[in-house]
């Protein structure tokens, strides 16, 4: 129960992000202009993905330099993702793109949710889809000074926005998510987020991090809030990089002082305490009962199937 | 080593943040309006600190809402804290007062850094502190809409701001850095930085988070690009909200995998390894020594002597 058995979604990225070097304003467009540079699309935060039916199947549009140079695309937000091999990444927000080069793209393939896209790529696509997903949001988000309402401009291969009128710095922008398996022995809890909609799962409790707390006091505070139990010792299990729009999931395993349950009423719709054996015939039977489970993607997944295991 | 023997600084808030609560503008202001109603003004991000000789010395400015009533202050951003057994707590930023009202509170006490402060406040004024600090920053930073540049407006007690041109949601930013100490054996890894200037302060290494990372994926990067040391295993230590602006510390161990260390000359001006023994008599001389450790107000401190006390 110390570590997720594998990497999970989003991890596990290939490429060497080449920190100091993607300052270099001459080393990043050599990159750039070099004939193996390989570039992404998103369009509306989508990737592109290819269905390549002569080979295995979808893989990420990863476009090569002069493909791209043809589609004859407007200057739109461009970030440099890393190396791989020597080989420059790229990704490309083709958002604004005009009728005929969005008509080309689309004879490549097709801009899909990069989440609903995880079940068909390698984890190392996966994870510079995650990248790319959060960076794009970062620069739709930062194109204006938030100190004084100036249009920034994009630096260091896109990890940096200047603001030219009062010289603000903004730099890409990670939230620190805590999520949580509370458990009490043989039991732990789990709660149906009014965001599921009509699907019919538990999770376990979630929430985003406040200025001035510790990952430990976060997760007390969101179970107290959302769930009415009070916990005590917080173990730290793993992280995983969500990238809508730019998370980081903080996974813990919280034990419980308390037993019983007050849910909040307006994220929290429902939880109850589960059994291990019946959380163990949940995984085994492939959900097949009256309520489910989260998804492999995510962490909280992962949380609950290692706690059922030990 | 697994955790902390004290709170770190900036932790332990005795505050309830009232999360859904704040939200409820009526009940908000009833807060605001009440004759307990608590309200610490900030210049500059500087907190308001009183030094009162009849006591038991300095203590944070929370002033009595009549006091702030007789300032005549000017609408500046204001921050609901949280509640301590029913009362509330504001923090307010002061920094555009006009000249009377500023020498009116200057009158009362002195504007002061919150880092220097905190060796003599009790930790509950610290986390105050840096909850306030980090909150009012973050207002000062997102008075413009990112999205399309109109000016925002705030709400929910000063957690959500909003752009009331593009309807964009604007909330608080909190940075995730990793801190980590990479160890082999008995031997630690400490660098110093640039930053440091003439100090002979030797510290861990840390580094904010990207986007498409984990944790022990931004511990091995960091490591790598500041010393050039490749690590295996990390371990999750503790973690600090360190409101300079608004980060949160993430403490790690990291187990170095090589030996050789090659700086990587901007942050990193030297580093070289300390065996535990160097370290446990750093610590017991009060580093009276060439070189010294930092202080205890920070959790490198704590995650050196938690190793070398193990």
């Amino acid at each position: 129960m110390h570590s997720p058995r594998a990497p999970l979604a989003f991890t596990t990225s290939p490429l060497d992000r080449a920190g100091d070097r993607r300052c270099d304003p001459a080393w990043l467009a050599a990159k750039r202009r070099a004939s193996d540079a390989l570039i992404l699309p998103l369009r509306q935060l989508q990737p592109l993905i290819l269905d390549d039916a002569s080979t295995s199947g979808p893989r990420i549009g990863l476009l090569d330099a002069v493909t791209v140079e043809r589609l004859d695309l407007p200057d739109g937000p461009e970030v440099f993702l890393g190396l791989d091999g020597g080989r420059a990444h790229f990704a490309r927000d083709v958002t604004a793109a005009p009728e005929a080069a969005a008509s080309a793209l689309l004879r490549l393939g097709q801009f899909r949710d990069a989440r609903a896209s995880a079940p068909f790529l390698s984890p190392g696509e996966i994870a510079l889809l995650g990248q790319a997903k959060a960076m794009i949001d970062w620069h739709a988000r930062t194109r204006f000074c938030g100190t004084c309402g100036q249009g920034t401009e994009s630096a260091d291969g896109g990890y940096r926005r200047f603001c030219p009128r009062c010289g603000a710095e903004h730099f890409p922008r990670t939230d620190p998510v805590v999520i949580m398996l509370v458990t009490d022995g043989e039991d732990c809890l789990l709660a149906r987020n009014k965001r599921y909609g009509s699907n019919r799962i538990y999770s376990t409790l979630a929430g985003f991090m406040e200025p001035g707390e510790t990952i430990e006091e976060a997760v007390r505070r969101e179970v107290f809030e959302e769930a009415g139990i009070r916990t005590g010792r917080v173990r730290y299990f793993a992280s995983q990089p969500w990238p809508f729009p730019h998370s980081l999931m903080i996974g813990c395993y919280a034990e419980a002082n308390s037993r019983e349950i007050a849910i909040d009423g307006h994220e929290i719709v429902a939880a109850r305490w589960f059994a291990k054996d019946e959380i163990r015939t949940m995984i085994a039977d492939g959900y097949k009962g009256e309520t489910g489970l989260p998804r492999r993607e995510a962490i909280a997944f992962h949380l609950i199937r290692e706690w059922a295991d030990a």
